[in-house]
């Protein structure tokens, strides 16, 4: 048997944690030989739910989960930690400008990002969840200087998944079958859903769908999904969102299938001309626990145009909390 | 590839489905390769938050989902289906007598269980989850004479759980110590958490904890944590009994380990003189998709007492519901 992990997850009392954590003591996250501790992560006035939460953890009698500490003390829940998956954010309230929400939670997110360079595994690997994913996990990344850059990243996995499964639909094709997606840019409507260079069964998508309806009814759609969502369900994805947690973090840590690949929001080297240093999403492969930018795609104007402005909305949101990193 | 089986969910748009139904479509279940198709129940009202459900489902591209069907309608959800979870059920509401809640509950099972035995695939296999649990069952299975009495079950593993838990904690070893635990009888406060053949890292529990605190302490414990849950969390277990229901089934389909057991309530054969035809929980092993009961064990006079006890429980809940079978 391995070692143990340790996993910390904030917001941890949350719908989606409710969704994520019972899956990550499971072993679908890091592998059925993989034994795990929880390390929770919650403001004062969740601690009584999140001990509910423990309850039900420990009443699976999971045999791969060997701890579960619940805190409201990020040096307590950040000690050691080997994987963080950041689910707490402040969400937007009514009459909340888009600005008070970026500077709420990066002030969130510069604290942590202080923590996690103090108390954390240096090799830590983090995923970004709350909003705005790729600006907090920027300035995350701007305060904790002892990490890997390499290894903050956000979730666009679920914006992906969403991509698989409006495409498999159109063209009436088994979800398994739809291969090489991209989601570019910001986890944000500015995001770019990309079918150029996917194939469905083993055909270009090109050929199967027309460019008119990928570019008016299938971006917008994917870009969309997550209102559509809280619309009909009278709440925000929960399940779904903790899904492409799972999906991230196997992929980065376990390797992604031969022949394709997974979009997540990671570092840029500058590839595709966006700035160097933003945390952008981009078509990636796994292996050995690294991630490697597919580097060699060809995009058309439309495209390119696209991907530039979910580049300029990156920079100005990084702009707008530029005191929360030197 | 296999080809895929049809999994029908009853209950599907409440708090334990959303967290049952995306791990079945994960390949918790039933195994990483067998697609699966979900056919999900609710009552009229709920259709719009099961279709919700079916978007997020959607939204997290499983492979191994083919096909989500929603209704209303119990003859499309059950048509073809061979496994069930019957998760719904209606809660005891405020002043309601626990007779009321039977002959409500035994109206809808004797309803489903006539539907079941015209539609359903003669050999699918039942868990019952809604309460009272293992009358349900019996209920079920007195109107659906096409299916074998053994293939309809209800839920017990969820108790086993909490047991495996409390006696990991009390003794301090790991979970995945803890073999050969016992949950006799009814799914109720009546139930028999019985550690008397239990091993914990190889040693007899027997000699690890005294007997005093497995009958004055343990038991009770064990029989009321869903209250303990309840009063912590605000709501009824949604995660941990999800877990349970994805336990009980994959041990059920995909075997239980070498030198263990597991606690489910099945169709009694008369054994430890329980009468024959209750749905019982009782040790068992299983193997290709059947269950067979331990036999050989020798209880003392208390746990002896104790599953009489719980009989006589299920045994008067049957008679409530008489007019509800031949």
């Amino acid at each position: 048997m391995k070692q143990p992990v340790r996993v910390t997850v904030t917001g941890a009392a949350g719908q989606i944690c409710y969704s994520l954590l019972f899956r990550i003591a499971s072993g679908e996250m890091l592998g059925n030989d993989q034994p795990v501790i929880l390390q929770l992560l919650e403001i004062t006035p969740a601690l009584k739910v999140l001990e509910a939460v423990k309850m039900e953890l420990n009443d699976c009698a999971f045999p791969l989960l060997q701890d579960v500490i619940c805190t409201d003390d990020a040096a307590v829940a950040f000690k050691g930690s080997d994987y963080g998956l950041m689910v707490g954010a402040k969400p937007r309230g009514p009459g909340m400008e888009r600005g008070d929400l970026l500077k709420d939670n990066g002030k969130i997110f510069s604290t942590l990002g202080k923590i996690i360079n103090d108390v954390a595994n240096p090799d830590m690997k983090i995923c970004v969840v709350g909003n705005p994913a790729n600006t907090n996990a920027y300035i995350l990344m701007k305060n904790a200087p002892n990490l890997k850059p390499q290894n903050i990243t956000a979730l666009t996995r679920l914006d992906h998944n969403r991509a698989i499964y409006q495409l498999a639909a159109k063209t009436e094709q088994p979800m398994n079958t739809v291969k090489k997606l991209t989601i570019w840019g910001n986890h944000s409507t500015t995001q770019v859903p990309d079918i150029s260079h996917t194939t469905v069964s083993g055909k270009a998508a090109s050929e199967m769908v027309d460019t008119a309806w990928a570019h008016a009814e299938f971006m917008p759609k994917v870009a969309k999904r997550g209102a559509e969502v809280i619309s009909a369900r009278g709440s925000s994805s929960a399940a779904s969102a903790a899904n492409g947690v799972i999906d991230h973090m196997r992929s980065w840590v376990l390797g992604t299938d031969e022949g394709d690949w997974v979009s997540m929001a990671v570092y840029s080297d500058g590839s595709y001309g966006i700035e160097k240093g933003l945390i952008y999403s981009y078509p990636v492969t796994c292996k050995n626990g690294d991630w490697t930018i597919i580097t060699d795609l060809t995009n058309s104007d439309f495209i390119t145009a696209k991907m530039k402005e979910s580049e300029k909305e990156l920079q100005e949101e990084r702009d707008t909390c530029s005191d929360l990193f030197a």
